[in-house]
């Protein structure tokens, strides 16, 4: 086994491990120097400059995950189709420097609806990868919580399709930019009961245009609290969700990938309608990136 | 019958007219002064500057509706609540000055559901009514495009429930300010096939917090052209509503009431899931404040 150094690149941070040959994080660093923060054609200068210490062993493999290999990072590293697993990850990795250092490709897949609309990850297919290494299975329905979350199905180790939902970002939105803002009190804590009713109405029938509204009237009829209101709204955003995705999930635990404070609201929720589910955070990246390095 | 002066005094504007005792316009004027431009404790003085002339006759009769009689307006008219028709709108009317000047409250309602939701409207209730009378009918689904778009069931006059999707507010959201912006080009025509691609879509099964996420990806995969877009994201979300809404609309014609440009796409959409309508503007609100007067 080569020395491993792991990055993940991606929007706006950027986090390098160097892992043992067991695929232990020997050392890890983390910049605030995401895509956007880097000039077109500076993606190698900043690379040298924050890692070369690392590469100075010239047996070592980089492996770099995440929007480093879109159109907008170092190098654009075409999507590679789905169904995939990781004989195709490895096959389109996009070498920078022949055998030293290479882009992860993103992954695509297109939805069986008339209009076969795509669908793309990048950055996500490695942490699914690693999260499944981790827990020891094949086969599993994985959810990504965040700006725009994933729901992957993944079937005898290889990754058949996913479906993104815009349910992170439009919170920010909601929150931020329209009128609900004006009844939202967002240093509120996160307030568990007013999550969950958020999530039984999202299962009410009718549509979450609508059911958005009731965060408004709820607060002008002070039949619940501005602290209150934003978990409502967050409930019936990831109720949505769970609205069309929960019957997919099969009778094994969901595996969620994420931040602790979100992949704690989505085990609440799957929980509140009766899915188990296993939570992973960064070290999915770390271990997806490995099980790479020992394909490659 | 009195002279009238039927007043719609808005969030960002103002419209006045002068009616005949037929219900005809005999004069009208618009003013940027929405309640938003108006100081508190200034509405009477601004109504002064801009309507002396037309009240001069002491017989006069002035009915205001619209957000003039909201908290943040002249003074707070409180809803009325649905059911509700005529005879309750004249029992809650706000005299500002004895049989004189009155605001028109807005209405309220609470769903069915467990959390019995509230909702609400203001403004739009004598809309509806103006509507009901142009078209002679007292049984209607009646359809109001905006902001927050309101569906209303009328039966026998009567107001007996509402519902608000933030329709209008959520595609302004996306296209100004979420990652789909970046595809969006908003200065293109309207575009009545990527439109009614998007109404199609939105009737498949899963989300909308989904569906939306395909108006980037159609984009970078160069499937649908940038200006065509705003017509698909359009689509999408009015679809949405129409989602959950077709099914209520009965056998008779639904009646939108909005401005030309948002009632051509409702009448496009409903059209396309094989629902006839007919449309009406502004003359709706004049129609519905004269009805009132002459019920006063």
């Amino acid at each position: 086994m080569r020395p491993l150094i792991a990055i993940d690149w991606g929007t706006t941070s950027l986090r390098g491990a160097r892992l043992g040959s067991n695929g232990e994080v020997l050392a890890s660093r983390e910049f605030a120097r995401g895509i956007l923060s880097v000039a077109p054609g500076q993606f190698e200068a900043v690379f040298h400059e924050l890692f070369h210490d690392w590469m100075q062993n010239p047996d070592t493999l980089c492996l770099i995950s995440g929007m480093a290999g879109s159109r907008q990072g170092w190098q654009e590293a075409p999507y590679c189709p789905c169904p995939a697993g990781f004989t195709e990850l490895v096959k389109h990795l996009l070498w920078i420097q022949p055998a030293r250092i290479a882009l992860v490709p993103g992954m695509s897949c297109m939805a069986t609806d008339p209009l076969k609309t795509p669908d793309v990850m990048r950055g996500e297919e490695i942490q699914i990868f690693g999260a499944l290494q981790l827990a020891q299975r094949d086969t599993a329905t994985l959810v990504l919580p965040g700006t725009h979350s994933k729901w992957v199905q993944v079937q005898a180790g290889r990754i058949l399709n996913f479906k993104t939902f815009m349910t992170g970002e439009l919170f920010a939105l909601l929150s931020q930019h329209s009128i609900l803002g004006k009844t939202l009190d967002l240093k509120g804590a996160f307030d568990e009961a007013a999550f969950l009713q958020g999530i039984d109405q999202s299962q009410q029938p009718g549509s979450v245009l609508h059911h958005l509204f009731a965060v408004r009237t709820l607060g002008l009829f002070e039949r619940m609290s501005s602290t209150a209101l934003p978990s409502y709204l967050s409930g019936l955003l990831i109720g949505e969700e769970l609205r069309t995705q929960a019957q997919l999930t099969g009778s094994n635990p969901v595996i969620l990938i994420g931040s602790e404070a979100l992949t704690l609201r989505y085990t609440l929720a799957l929980q509140h309608l009766g899915i188990s589910s296993q939570c992973r955070g960064s070290e999915a990246t770390w271990a997806g990136l490995f099980a790479l390095a020992c394909n490659c």
